[in-house]
This record gives C-alpha cells, sequence and structure tokens, in this order.
C-alpha cells in the first residue's frame, strides 16, 4: 500500500472554496489541492494509506457495494476532504466497543441513506507517525447533492462517535476544469 | 505514533542466534538486532507501529491483562521477532470474516496458554507504505522457556490464519549483556 498525498498549493486538481474548522485547529488556506502531485510549494501535506475495512461486516459491504458508486464520476465536480483525528480514549478502546460505538452512532446507516449521490474513499495515516490526522475521508458528489452532503455530516456530527473526535477540517472543493 | 526500527546490523542491543524462513524468502544475516539506534550498516530495517487492538474485544483483553506480563523482564534474555505478510485474500475480507478465522484457529486461546512466560508485542506496518511485512510481532522469554515458545508456534501455525500468510521469518535473539 502507498500512502496518497493530499497538498494544498498554487496549483492541483481541485480549488479550494473553503476551509472551516469543526473540532480543533483549522488548516491554512490555499488556491487548489494537488493529489499526489508533489508542488514545492505546498501549504500543507496530508498523508493517508487506503487500507482494509475495519468495522463493516460482509454483510454491511454487500449492502455497501449495491448501492455505492466509485469516485471519478464525471457529474461528480464537487469534493470534500475531511480529516478527522480522534482522542486516546477512543483509540484505547478494544474493537468490540469501538464498533459498538460507531454503529449506535448510526454511522453505517447514515452512509447508506446517501448512495449512490455521495461516493466515499477512507484513508488512513494514524500508524504513518508524524501525521496530524488518523483518518482522511474523500467525498465526491454533483453540486446538486451539496445539500445532501451537509445534511449528512449534521446527522453523523450528532452520534456519539464525535464525542472522540477531537479535531475535523472540512475542506470544499470543485473540480479544476 | 512513531513507528519503531528493527535493523540487522553489527551491533544492537540483541545477538542474532538464527533466522528462519517458515513461508517465503528469508532475511539476510546480521551479528545483531539493533532496535531504534539507526545503524548505518544495516543489512536490512524493518519498520512497525504499534497500533490500536484490531480483533480483540473488551472481555478478551480483560483475560489478556490478568494473565500477560510486560517487555524487558530481566529474566527474559531471549527474544523472538516474527514479521509477517498475509496475502491479498486475507486484506479483502470484511471484518468479521477475519475475526472469524482469527478465532477459528484459536489466535487468542493458543496465545493465553503461554502467558505470562511469553511476552509479546504487535507492531503494524502494512499503512506503513513500501514495507515487506504486514506485522512485526515482538516475543520475549526466559531461556527455559523457549520450548514451550516452539510449541506456541506449532499449534498457531497449524490454524487456519495461516493458510493467509504468504511469508513468515523467525528470527531468534539472545539480549546483549
Amino acid at each position: 500500500m502507498t500512502a496518497t498525498h493530499f497538498a494544498a498549493a498554487a496549483t492541483g486538481q481541485w480549488r479550494i472554496t473553503s476551509i472551516t474548522a469543526t473540532a480543533g485547529a483549522t488548516l491554512p488556506g490555499a488556491a487548489c489541492l494537488s493529489i499526489d502531485g508533489a508542488p514545492r510549494d505546498a501549504a500543507w501535506t496530508l498523508r493517508g494509506t487506503p487500507s482494509n475495512l475495519r468495522y463493516t461486516t460482509a454483510q454491511e459491504r454487500t449492502g455497501l457495494v449495491a448501492r455505492q458508486e466509485g469516485i471519478g464520476r464525471p457529474q461528480a465536480t464537487r469534493a470534500a476532504l475531511i480529516p478527522i483525528a480522534k482522542s486516546d480514549t477512543w483509540w484505547a478502546l478494544a474493537q468490540d466497543e469501538r464498533r459498538a460505538i460507531y454503529m449506535a452512532g448510526g454511522h453505517y446507516a447514515i452512509g447508506l441513506d446517501y448512495l449512490p449521490a455521495i461516493a466515499r474513499k477512507l484513508y488512513h495515516c494514524r500508524d504513518l507517525g508524524g501525521e496530524p490526522f488518523d483518518f482522511l475521508t474523500w467525498f465526491e458528489f454533483a453540486p446538486e447533492h451539496e445539500a445532501a452532503f451537509d445534511a449528512m455530516l449534521v446527522r453523523l456530527r450528532a452520534g456519539a462517535e464525535w464525542d472522540y473526535v477531537t479535531r475535523e477540517v472540512d475542506i470544499r472543493l470543485t473540480r479544476v476544469a
């Protein structure tokens, strides 16, 4: 597995339209987000690795696969990159305890409600060492689905899982034509 | 989380007594294993991060904590470093599928049988990128428990979980006085 690099810089595949911290410190602004472009002028670079499933069961995966669409759809000209860090308390929990909180907060069911409009890809960074976040989640959608995306975030953030979120930044993007 | 570096070199805290591949390619020999010493003459360096629990439930953790002892005990002058890689098939399984294979193979129960004699610490490396193994497991024990340790490995390797192991190297060590 190779880490994907997301860099805020003067040029890139996506134009940054807003950066909003919803927990903890924000990230500096920049004109664009460059994915694996290694720009020399990066204001910041976040790294993450697409990894194996951590909570999803085989049955749940079947439910997701039946409805989800991949990233890169032509109509999906809007995106969000949402880096999240969770507390030491979260990471000290056993697997079943974390899974129970994840399910009680409705994380799986809420995500399913927004398929296939919202495409999603998760990158892990906690084990990389030196990264300021634990996960980077990439979302892609058509402009007419951005309000639904906002509603999804409100629902997710209301769950008990978010009590363990110590830092979260919402970076909105528009694809460079 | 910072990655721990295990380097095979001319000097180090542990003397290498044997290197045996039980699946896939072996690793080159060296006199010693240096932990976080950054030797310039390293024959190889493996990196891994102590991470969160991936399969253990809260109840199982209670069982482990009641019996296990930490690494660094004075009488534990023998050690083994066992790097393991698993197949793409394993990593494509959902969480419950991997957990079921882990439990069916008796991994948890077998490990419990050898506590507190065998101390264990697990490092993850799959998400680091560029590492040849997925995990590095470090074991420490007194010389009189090495036969029990060998018996434990035979039992673990007989389980279905090991059908997914594509590379495994068993590096035995004696603490440098």
